[in-house]
């Protein structure tokens, strides 16, 4: 591995070295994380995707990166919501299992939308259902049917975010947990989530980061995968 | 509940869906919580809950969520300090024993407030006594003939919080407890009375989330509930 | 208050206050917190509480604490496993609303059971519902009935803390919430539960200190109490 | 599922509720956690499985617990490292793909066996590579084949957690991270591995909670499980 | 200050060096911790302070430790519940003004006790009013006039910790706040006393590590030292 | 005290009840703590002090809350970088003993003066020492006359929060310690300085509040006032 | 030491206190901490520098910060992304070993830059190598001859902060860490790579506060003195 | 490297994976910490250290540890404070620079011994100066000459943790810093030093993690290696 003649474009010296073997070594494409990034800096990366014609997704990309990224590719597709870019805009054929992103309330809809993306960017069929959190059970409980045909189901909640837990005791298909920031006061930004799922006492969960759902879409996509 | 033939308004598919059920349910009307909603979202519950007809508070909701309310339900009554929507204005009639809202300081009037709001909206009477804190102990002794007339007594407090032991340890009605983020420093954005309230050393104490006078004022408006 | 001429007996100079005016004031028997204190001290108690009479708990107390409080009133009742200790030994005579206990599983009893005994001897009725954690949603569902047959739940959960947002969904009466130490790594020793029933999603709950049974129970009492 | 006509045996009226519903709703079995419970309590779940034939993993038991259920399931496999017994003793035949369990150390086995006994027990196939953390990079790298050739690859790790992001790095296969309490200081107990596996630069990493070596075996065979 | 020829006695080099300097630089004797040492070295120092003949506290000594100090002293004073040695045993004579100490409960007396005996040591006059916490008011309003005739006083407190804020509330002296870990759960070891404590919505407190209570009494031994 | 006939003038009514009992309780002015109140409610308080002629302290006040008090109390004085306003603008006669208030760094200094300011409108002689930190001792070891000379020594320090210690180890009067929020990452907002002085090694440091610089001044005019 | 006949200038007379014997004391140049000083009082101490000639370095410096330096130092060199103003503007001449400074990620590069520029202007050699976190190990494997050059690394990495174990593992030189504050939710501000790099399984890691570029420069620059 | 033909002897395989590759890679001997290993593990692994004749260090061994490892390498040497066991027993012949290791308290030894014999057996020398903290300033100050004369000071300090600004501000030297767990309440196990040292006002300081000698002895050696 060490001995791959890789070198990096000219643009990118001493600031970026994209992950082009990633796609090879993986079979996933290279994503840029954007957020800490100055536009230029993103600018130049774009460029370098440009040139490579390398399929890429850009993360937690504010409207300046997004404004960056578009001027090299002006054909990427911006999701402001999830704050994600994806090159080329449309997704590969989707080929494995269905994804399905559960939310439990309406304002964790841009952490699912990034999730549901990721997986259907990383060539997944994906639905998403939303604000069916544990205080009126009957809204989940009136998806059964959904949730037993996903071959992996991503639960975004904030809060007491309890509904992982509800969600993988009616399943077999795993849960893939992301906790968000919704919530205030002893939510502690997330950490309240976090912790609970965690916790789960019902087997099946697994979590990502807070607000992470490039990386749950990532991982559904993984699970879900052609065999 | 899960054969329950639950349809939402077409407005809100894939968006919400609002807890329709939750009065016949609990007996309590529906909150909508804004925080981390768009005002468009906020704006399409809002239509629905005009187009049921159904008897909603939108609780933290800041002044671009009210305008988007307002639009929908323009006899809303927006409470700015407390942040909180009730629709329709008036509170029904009042039924049950009396909650009696208790401040240890001035700053911690808008949580307050949203208690009393919610308890007045929830059915039941409600009074505030404000700025009584534990530093000059002659304010609450003062008020003790009105402290033991109460049902239940809600007790908004930050800094060292408290104020809500030293209020049980004299009264025979429950006390629940709000920790304010009011106060800085080793205060930890309302950890610290958060956990002087959960340690109280007089027994007949039960904490709701840091800031949460929604949450007081619907336990609140539960315990003094009619039998 | 300040006026009343209150007297320690001599045992307890310079060790205890024994706090005889509680019934009085609050119209709930005094409690001993036994953990911290050593058996002498806990003997000494015992003895002024013989001598005066006064219906008492101890709580938190080890077998040691037990021996020495049985040495002075041996009719009391020791439930080992809630380390409750209960002068005298039967509850008055119940009045009020019934109080429901409810764990999430087999773990939680001992902190169930010291909020169950609490209620009853402060003259509740009351009733336990064990082991119905939302891993497995049909168990609590097949409750429904005596869950709403209830005028206060108690819900004692430990690892993800999700039982109370679930129950308080489904009912109209208050739920106070008894985070557990069950579970373990991220658990934190309670926090995680502590942090989920804080962060309900589900308006109703309010919660108490981790493994308070007593105070779950003490508030409960409260909260039944015949108007 | 609320209507279903559950009834718990005799013996566990009042204590447990065994979720014998769970091997139909969910495909896996029934697992019983030990810890916090007493002998009896466990003897008399152990009792129950025996009447039902239940498969059944008993996770977390001490010595003790192993022997309450050793009473009632004589031949049931107990793994002392991992504190799981399993019943039937033998695992079912498996189908799906590859576990693999990777460990940073060797003070993280006692975890991984759980993971690697667990996904047995659940019907999958799984292998162990022991001690190849991050430190000496020539033991993972040297074990790439393996690695590549797994359907989902568990990581065990305590300290600094760092092994889950390089494995991710260098696979296409999901990667289900465990942090284990191994280390001292500033691990926390576990809380150091933790972040770092929940913040990992590389995508395609979810985590359990610390030391849950069940939950990650559990996620892991339902990854892995057939199509 | 660097110049002073300071020269260890033999047995302490490598190992301890004596503040003996102290007396004559800060007018209070010198203390030895003795938690982390073990018996021989606490002996050792022990020893030298027998030789040099210097007034010496010995603090969080446990029977081992003191068991080595009486060797070397065999004269000098253990009060085990404070796990304090002193040496010489009896104070030196009063002055300045009257250090108060005060409990909130009987299981702080401990730390109490330690603190009182601390100021008596360093020269000052000392009560104690123990078991007087803010769950039954009219007991520390009842001590109004001891509480004002203090020049200083040491308020110990675990769980809510709110003593010493309603203290400093009604007295000009400053008070000298202990938190102690007294509690369980949420009082996180007295975290949660700490926390109040250093949130005191009344001035005049200042506050010293948790179960401190030779610090505390330190403190105010300085405080009421004779100007 | 509970019989005290007291009245807030109208204005107050529901908003706040001034403690103009303080000054005769407590012999110390009433404060009044501006962060978190409108200007509105502030401009309320200043007029009520300008009818009673009272004697108080404005802490926390930003630029708003200075204007709403000045348009009542036209020559109040307000120190910007301490955020403090005092009326009458001139403190009173000093009397007792010398407060030397020491920084460890520059930008600690608004901390300090809010310090330095409350112990001169509480009625003692105050000095300020500047930019004396550990990291160059010769600093602090040259003004170890000044230091000798105070009374009472209040000590302002971010980061390390390392300076008490040495101060306290070299002088005979009390310490109190005023962590500061200066510092980045691992400061934690004042958290790093506030663990630092509660651990002191050295004895005779007491700790107020993070940025709490009138807590530490009223401490220290406390302990600095005439016998 | 305490004898040093030190007197600061007029102007910075009860504002800060130059250790313009630093550079005597230890070699290395002063350096002033701009974050929480006011652009006057930088101003002040430029002033001061200027007269005095003395080398310096002023870390944390906001534009506004480096406006107030400019005014008195107008040849100053003003790292804008590293915050960092040097005067003189060119490094002494190198001697020692050389420095590396290696980084994760882009977003690391502000940090990693002071670092480097710090070590360059304490006098010694360094290099940039940046982008090559552990997510694709080809990266740092393919700089091993660079890496194995160096005297002592500096390496800079946020969100898991895996990179420094992977690269003391791979070399004999010591590794300074650097924790970022690159990452969200669960990394919490840095926390969870300062964790890691802690609790590093490699030997040979020392850590330096979040975002501390300039503390890594110099601690870098007196591991690689010349001897 | 991922093609080095490594391969475990046959008594580890499944169980550890000797780096017997770490001396060529790195310069620096294998260590193999014992916490979490059992005394069989141990024993295998020494079995197959003795095969080898491979320098080795084992860290944090308990005395079972110790029996484990002299049964397979009798001549190893035990330092039963520092639980570290070196094999040969005599460290290397000393090349490089000096390390100095020096302690705030008494309580300190063990791990600072763990420090040094660590120095020592990768080739330094070494000397030690034990409780020299900063309540005693002149302890420190009557010590520059030998400060000074290091290449590498090592301070290893608990509760508050200020000895390693002090150190760093007197020396030209690097400082590596190791926090440990003596103290109690608010040092929360080592984390009040811990955030100390990492916010040290005095550059120069690096930090490792609590009571981690090994790894500070380790980093100091290399610090101090012959160029």
């Amino acid at each position: 591995m060490a001995d791959a003649a890789w070198e990096p474009g000219e643009a990118l010296r001493g600031l970026a070295e994209l992950d082009d073997d990633r796609a090879a070594r993986r079979g996933y494409p290279e994503a840029v994380y954007c957020e800490g990034k100055t536009p230029e800096q993103v600018a130049a990366i774009a460029a370098e995707v440009a040139r490579l014609g390398l399929r890429t997704l850009f993360t937690r990309a504010a409207p300046a990166h997004a404004k960056a990224v578009l001027a090299s590719l002006p054909d990427a597709h911006y999701a402001e919501g999830a704050r994600l870019l994806a090159w080329p805009p449309e997704p590969p054929a989707a080929e494995g299992g269905r994804v399905l992103v559960v939310t439990a309330g309406t304002s964790d809809l841009p952490v699912a939308e990034e999730a549901l993306l990721t997986a259907r960017h990383l060539g997944r069929e994906g639905d998403l259902v939303a604000d069916v959190g544990v205080a009126g059970l009957h809204r989940i409980l009136g998806r059964l049917a959904q949730l037993r045909a996903a071959r992996v189901i991503v639960v975004v909640a904030g809060m007491d975010g309890a509904l992982p837990s509800v969600v993988a005791g009616l399943v077999s298909a795993p849960v893939v947990a992301v906790p968000t920031s919704v919530g205030y006061g002893a939510a502690f930004e997330g950490l309240a989530p976090l912790l609970t799922m965690l916790n789960s006492c019902a087997p099946g969960v697994a979590v990502v980061n807070i607000d992470n759902g490039y990386g749950a879409g990532h991982m559904a996509a993984q699970i879900a995968a052609p065999v």
